[in-house]
């Protein structure tokens, strides 16, 4: 037992509890190969020594935008996987995103393997987003796709004209994914609520971004996650509905959960610290505000991100991702589309905000680590199973990511010991290629000091960057657990065998 | 007061009360001149003599179908109001059923007065079937047709391929109603669930008949009515849910109307008292099961029966009506249409039961009237809501149709003294030109004696049809009233000013 | 047919509807003998003119605290009767009140009907307050009582240390009541709760009447509403939980009610228009805020009110009484008891607010007949429901009081046509003998114009009180209605058969 | 690292997660040294080979009653710590019961501790069951007990005669539990609806053991579980509702766990594998249904296993607890105290059953371990919170017990490997010094195959008990950790700073 790395004086947390202190983490091979009291060392191995700081697994953010073809001002890989390690995250699943014109998902993939091959700082991975699922498709690529490329889950959405699918493709696709042991992704929001509001809005020349907020009105956030959750109800598959903003739509996953159904659930940062209020932008320029527009939109009152709050700790969220899906803000093909001659049109905004590297220190500081007892919004366990253990389990990567165990990657965020890792966001810290965070000024009661990938460290908060962009690898990812309920439930008023004579 | 007709000895109930026995009502000109204890009567005036038998309203069956171009084998109006009257029913509203490349709703109504004109035993209204909801229609037409005609309510399908309308065309119906103060009735099951189940069932060969109750799921039923309640809560429109036949979407209007929605259900006879056991047809001819094809399908369990019930005790129900949709068992264009080749096809058989006879003795027989107050399913007072002042108000014909007070239109059914007046339901007895009746062998506890209608009998048991064809009107409707609930709420999570920005 | 009075011109409501305009009601021999559109009129015949405006049924208030020994600066009889018909009312429901030592009903039935014989402006019940359900009591004394006085119904206390009854004692009064029809009245607080937190005022010195709110939490009621239902509901008897002011216990009444469980729910005038506000005083006298003082104390949110507004338009609420249970403020053995030494101390105010005379203008002012549509929180149909209809079903006054019927009381409210009838409240113009109203200064859209008991006028808004104290009669009542679900439903869990064994 | 024990060719299952195959297990000192792919051993190392089973942590029973006085016939610690140790259970929580005389807690933990030194096989600590919770015990003994002798936890009983305390008891315990950071067990069951359903079996003559199942109706359960979360919401204090049977009861504490309360529940096995048939007895002998009466009763319908199996699987159980409270069936002071002169009376008969060494084997054996996907009621990971990891956590033993980790306690169950484990439960088998099983004839998939404590395997299936008496060793434990929730929120209607006035 050579060990190349010990960590040690950390106290470990992992999903389920918050170790004992002082336990040394060995590292071998860029895994774990040992948890321990004391670890031999020797002149081979590197020890980082967490001054009695918390160790947690290195952050999974399962949703993340790079390089899309509608994002031109977006993030690509560097400065994408740049960003998520200063924040902590040793893993990304972003997407290969199909355009509605192409018949076949090699293309889409070979085209985003070209993007990404060497690019990457951290380890990562595809999702497919899936806007034309043809037969040929669901019956015959995505088992091939799965098997041979480890690509284990698919994103569909309910609304934007480009991409939106009807009810029946949603269940083509469930049932596909669920007969393949994949995860459904979904963004679930009314398509036609939504656009009939905007016609309203723009006749009445009702166009500033704040209008946004107005548009997608939670309503349409809440039918369309009750209609997502039945879809899957009938199909028996697993599903997750991606960035969550309602509270009334998360009472519905949990009533789902309740029943035992596979159903999952995901919020964002933004949904949790922002409201709506942001979206007026400043008093002299309230286009600025088209820096917070995204989908769902920022809601309007403190009540909203209370009942977040309360998904966060009473478990009914399975994942806390970034959705880092951003436009730059001052550039042609940005947010800046929105300005359609000097004039405000909110429905042109690119949608969406930056947030890969802010994700886990926002949340952190709402821990007991950073907050007293009462006012600690989850529990740290918590924080681990929403930011690493639970979107690795649901996304095929458990046993390797996500956890800190012998077996297991060795991806990990030392944080700084005690309250010495304080700072407040902005833009100025920040390492992605945009030039705005929507988060601009709030506190951070700790910032990871070192972010160790596969036993390296690549981040260390003194030096910046240590990492290489060619280290990060493409993950075969396996399939998903089921982390919420089980398949194998009967739709309420059927008889036992009723699934059978139609499947 | 020279009286042209007096009922007296009767007992007469009224949607809030059973009003005291022994009091007289007093006729003059069609319509009630006065209740009273002891009425003047000249040699001019008729005398009925309840015998000390409930006296109710004049049922008013809100949903009928008659001489419907997709339904060859139905009856049209002179069976349908022969039928009607025969069962206690002086009122029917009808469809005017749009076809798709109807482009105007004007020929379309011609039609309809030229199908039912001169051939009505009943008085009797049109709903608007709407399939093509152009802007035309919706800005130009309905207006006019409601104040010129008095058509003040429309129906519209969430599935049927030949019928079904988007959500936006749903919405656009609803704001459109909601600004003319018309109700929206909705047929509401999900389209895609169902179509996915009927492709799956028809690749097996599950073809029989009964696997149309597995085809048409609850769960198409319950989602269907969660999104059509959302719609409408946008749209802030009254709307009512027909023939609802599951206990979880009833469940979702009740929270509806928890929250003072306008949201209203029906439900009919057939969901209360049969069940899918029935569409299994006889052991040695399972296509008759074909006689019980309606939509939604009768369902599984008599819980699901109980969930109705419950449903009509507690308020949550605001009509009850018979859905009379018949087509011919034995008849080319009929239920046969179901057996192609020799080979059944459940999704070829066209949908519908008749029960416009049966609805008022079916829902009496379960009234303390002829039940033990344990036994009993429902009040009178209820009974006589459901039946006829609900859906007189919800449809515009309140202060004349459906209650026995001064100044309505003298429309009642004398039932039997005490326990006179039990039969059982067979086709042979009944008065429409159908070849079966779904309630077949079902014991009644108490059927009409006399059918008034504008104080005329035209019902007499013992007589039969006493009444004419062409005495029947044409009514026009004012607006309807909200029964459950206001219009002026706001959404959840919505500010107070929110939707003037884009109405 | 000669008429002794005939009221025209009026638009007449009933619990189930308006009625057509211009209707005719004749009374003869203090009943009313037709309702019409012409009568006949003789010489012999007085006139009302209504001059348009609506009649209402003479309000039931059942309700009503007078000439308590634990309230001996309250109203008693004449003071309370004269009060009540000035604000619309013709029919009180008083308690006779048993004392902890009293061993039979009868001493305290004798004592209270010497109280009021000949003492009441308005016609009047009883329903025992009982304080010590021995078995004698309720297995000898409330059957002769029943059928002898005419006493349908009891009241008990969960909470008030003179009062209170534990769950066992509550039990056997549902069983008892239940085996003979009556109906149990129930003041549903958790005492533990409540003296846990009043010891903990008092002890940091917290005892200004507003701490009075503070005692008395929300929670206390839920808890004890949650309880009472499920003693009910083994007890399968019907139960009416008195003056409900927590949105979360009126929640357990309507998901009974859903249940078809027979439990029924009253508010008060105060719990839909009144804040804790209120309770803190006047700024110079923070302990005039005693006179604000109740149980259920007034609550802290206009969401509070919303949500009781909500169960009276959702008809959750069966009854609205006055809850009048008055001290006098500046009084010795009134208000004042709670100014100890010149301390304030809440727990020793008496409890308690006058309010029969203002109850029906106070709720009649939020119906159509007053406001906007969108405004009015409650149809004119609904107001009779809650003030006259209901209470008289309720407690077995039915076929007599509470509606507008040939063969019932003539019994009526006559308000003011158009908005001719608005003014302010003030203790000025009230015909209490107390000296002052919780509603002072509140703004009222109609008054009562005329109070009509059994066919003769006793007040009328030009002249004052014109009956006369002897005029008001004893009512025996008959047994009560069950006006939501119904007896014979069996708990959750249970066997079919299962209390036959111990019953 | 010089280990006493290696444990080798496992699959480690913890509270998050099923760890990667072939994982090592180092023991030094009694405790997990460390965890690793490869482990040095020595001379002095001790291998236990896997196999390839699984390895889950030593269970902790939280629920269990040895050597109490009102059982003379139950298990002492000798045979109830050995049947633990048998069954894969390292630790338990028993109780140290005060009698309703006793004024002083030492006493009682005194006599306890001279029953259990030596006595016990496996490590133990106490509960306090209070019965008199003078002001003296809650303010100065328990802070006392708890520093000095780590009894952090106390159960208290809503019913049985000898035993109920009355709300305002509960309400003092919780807020002194509260105040000393304790976890408050409750059993909440309604006495008064209890006692008056047995009195009315009892009048007729219904006493055999099966009615015990109806006296103690669900209903009884559901009513004091809502009545007793409110009670720690009132208190903000942290509470275990023990041995849960009741779905609707269970669901009370879902919605409270929603709303983040600290409200924990507990089940044991017979509610999840037996019903109340099983009361019923042997056809021949009726009065053996004795065997069957526990508290909770065993309910009626598969129904009720089901909704509890739901809430194992959805996360609302805390803990699964055995309830270990045996009274023998064939002697006296047992069960056949219930036999009063020949005739059975179940009110007699003590309560409780045994099942401390099945516990876990039942529970394993629904696992996917032993079970397909489809059909196993719980995951793996759910199997070791609900066993060990949790009730270690709540009752303040974390760091120690209920986790495979290092610093921990090496306290483990080494299964069979693959199917061989599997047996039939009959009492022949079982170590406790009961004379029955109620578990009789079940079938089990895996039985524990090796016991481990601190180090020392203590069961070897093959040679049976292998540890020694007094190895046991007694547990001061810590504060409990709150699991579901957190204290700190605030009472629907409650102003912000509400508490502070009367706290
Ligand atoms: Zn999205
Ligand atoms: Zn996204
Ligand atoms: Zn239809
Ligand atoms: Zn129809
Ligand atoms: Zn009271
Ligand atoms: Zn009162
Ligand atoms: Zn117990
Ligand atoms: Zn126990």
């Amino acid at each position: 037992m050579d060990l190349d790395l010990v960590v040690k004086n950390g106290v470990i947390v992992i999903a389920s509890e918050v170790l004992p202190h002082g336990l040394q983490i060995g590292v071998k091979d860029g895994k774990v190969a040992c948890i321990g009291i004391n670890l031999p060392t020797s002149t081979n191995t590197q020890v980082v020594d967490a001054e009695g700081a918390y160790i947690t697994p290195g952050g999974v953010d399962s949703h993340v935008h790079l390089a899309q073809k509608n994002s031109p001002t977006g993030d690509g890989w560097e400065a994408g996987s740049r960003s998520a390690i200063a924040g902590g995250t040793t893993t990304i699943i972003a997407f290969a995103s199909q355009e509605r014109e192409d018949a076949s998902l090699y293309p889409v993939l070979e085209d985003y393997h070209a993007k990404s091959k060497d690019q990457s700082y951290c380890d990562y991975g595809f999702h497919f987003i899936l806007t034309n699922p043809t037969d040929e498709i669901l019956r015959n690529e995505l088992p091939v796709l799965a098997e041979k490329e480890g690509i284990t889950s698919v994103k569909l959405y309910m609304t934007y004209e480009a991409m939106k699918l009807n009810d029946r493709q949603v269940l083509n696709i469930l049932f596909a994914c669920k007969t393949l042991g994949m995860t459904t992704m979904i963004h679930a929001e009314s398509h036609d609520m939504i656009a009939l509001i905007i016609e309203g809005l723009e006749k009445n020349k009702n166009t500033e971004p704040y209008f946004h907020a107005v548009a997608r009105a939670r309503i349409a956030e809440d039918e369309a996650s009750y209609r997502a959750i039945s879809l899957a109800e009938l199909a028996d598959a697993p599903m997750l509905i991606v960035h969550m903003s309602s509270e009334i739509a998360v009472q519905h996953v949990r009533d789902a959960q309740t029943r035992l159904l596979p159903i999952h659930a995901e919020t964002c940062p933004h949904y949790l610290f922002l409201l709506s209020e942001k979206i007026k932008g400043e008093s002299h320029d309230h286009f600025s505000g088209a820096k917070h527009v995204c989908s769902p939109p920022l809601r309007h009152d403190p009540k909203d991100l209370d009942g977040l709050w309360q998904s966060i700790a009473n478990g009914t969220f399975t994942t806390f991702s970034s959705d880092h899906a951003p436009s730059k803000y001052d550039a042609p093909g940005g947010k800046r589309l929105g300005l359609v001659d000097g004039i405000p049109r909110f429905s042109k905004i690119p949608n969406g905000l930056p947030g890969v590297e802010t994700r886990m220190p926002l949340l952190f500081s709402q821990t007991p680590a950073c907050q007293s007892p009462e006012k600690a919004r989850l529990s740290l366990p918590r924080f681990v199973q929403l930011t690493a253990t639970n979107p690795a389990k649901l996304y095929g990567l458990d046993g390797k990511k996500g956890s800190i165990a012998p077996g297991y990657d060795a991806d990990f965020v030392v944080w700084h010991p005690g309250s010495t890792g304080a700072c407040t966001i902005s833009q100025s810290i920040l390492h992605h290629d945009m030039d705005y965070t929507p988060f601009e000024g709030m506190q951070i009661e700790n910032w990871p000091r070192y972010t160790i990938l596969r036993g390296q460290v690549i981040w260390d908060q003194s030096n910046g960057i240590v990492g290489k962009m060619q280290y990060g690898r493409y993950l075969k990812r396996g399939m998903g657990q089921v982390l919420h309920g089980k398949t194998g439930n009967l739709p309420q008023g059927w008889r036992e065998d009723e699934r059978r004579y139609w499947l």
